[in-house]
């Protein structure tokens, strides 16, 4: 595999996904460090030579650049354990993973990301407006989660997939955004069978 | 293949997506119609039966249900020319779909709902207070697209693949929650493309 380099900022769960999935298949990885809340990714060097769309994670590989934490984390884990080989477990990951992105990070980890690292003075009105729809969207999201974890151990199938390395992210540092864990104990206990994996690596190093 | 049912809203690009993946492979694809607005996607039944999330589109196959609609495009045309043989062309389509999810349909295609579907009049507070920063985010996303098809005539390799599907669905509707397609020529030029593909149906039949 050509040289795997992630641009991102460590504390974001979309960048530690990639990491994890990374460490989980034994890949090496190199890793350049951007702080978001200095603007480092809006840089006219970052926006032409990394991402037009200014954001992070995007996993470079050789002199090709990809942008979209679960499409970095599918490049990688192709192949491997972590994507189903049955035709419709593959599609239901992918079911996962868009719900991910659609229905849990933009609640779970925004709420992080104002109530932990913007601090929640600093926000402006428009933000603090969208706190209650967000926790709202956040637990109904959680209690999908915990109704599919209270039939299985994991998310897809039989065993850990990539539906479960991209919900663990935001998940397991959700409590920083205002979400209480303990109303969730099936989703505690599949956290705990995350963190026990062969090869994990925790979000901060 | 087992059978194709697809629980659907026909006003919705997320249900038009699988139905167009469904066309161009001329796969046969049999169709049940819901009215959310009416609130026909939250009854017991659907919950129980069809999705927990109480969306739609869901693909059923067989006796299995898939919901997510890129999920569910993915299932139909996994081995098929809408899907690139390529790994990091695969990857890179799946970077389109999940931008699509993440930061096209949120804006485009819920400003379309909001203004076309509900009516300015009817909507809340909070929804009035998000509709600038939707037509923002809308905005930025068509920007994207226009400087990616700017460079080429498919978002991903030298042909079309379902990031074009996925991203065809709202944008071609897009002038329906106020975004004015003129300004985006590439993508005016890609629209005409996709709708010249052999086997394309259009939105509402």
């Amino acid at each position: 595999m050509d040289r795997l380099v992630l641009h991102e900022d460590s504390r974001s769960g979309n960048c530690y996904k990639i990491r994890l999935t990374a460490a989980l298949l034994g890949l090496p990885l190199e890793c350049i460090d951007y702080d978001i809340l200095r603007g480092e990714t809006r840089t006219p060097a970052f926006l032409q030579n990394v991402n037009a769309n200014g954001r992070i994670p995007v996993l470079q590989i050789g002199d090709r650049f990809l942008p979209e934490s679960n499409a970095a984390c599918w490049y990688l884990a192709e192949g491997s354990y972590l994507v189903p080989e049955n035709r419709f477990d593959r599609a239901d990951m992918l079911r996962w993973m868009f719900f991910e992105q659609y229905s849990h990070e933009p609640n779970i980890a925004t709420l992080r990301f104002w109530l932990h690292f913007v601090g929640e003075a600093k926000l402006n009105e428009y933000q603090r407006s969208q706190i209650m729809p967000k926790r709202a969207g956040g637990e109904a999201a959680l209690a999908l989660m915990e109704e599919q974890l209270g039939q299985q151990d994991w998310l897809v199938g039989t065993s850990v997939t990539l539906a479960d390395v991209a919900l663990y992210a935001y998940t397991h540092v959700c409590e920083a955004g205002g979400f209480r864990l303990h109303d969730y104990p099936a989703v505690c206990a599949w956290l705990r069978r995350v963190a026990a994996l062969r090869g994990y690596v925790p979000m901060c190093s």
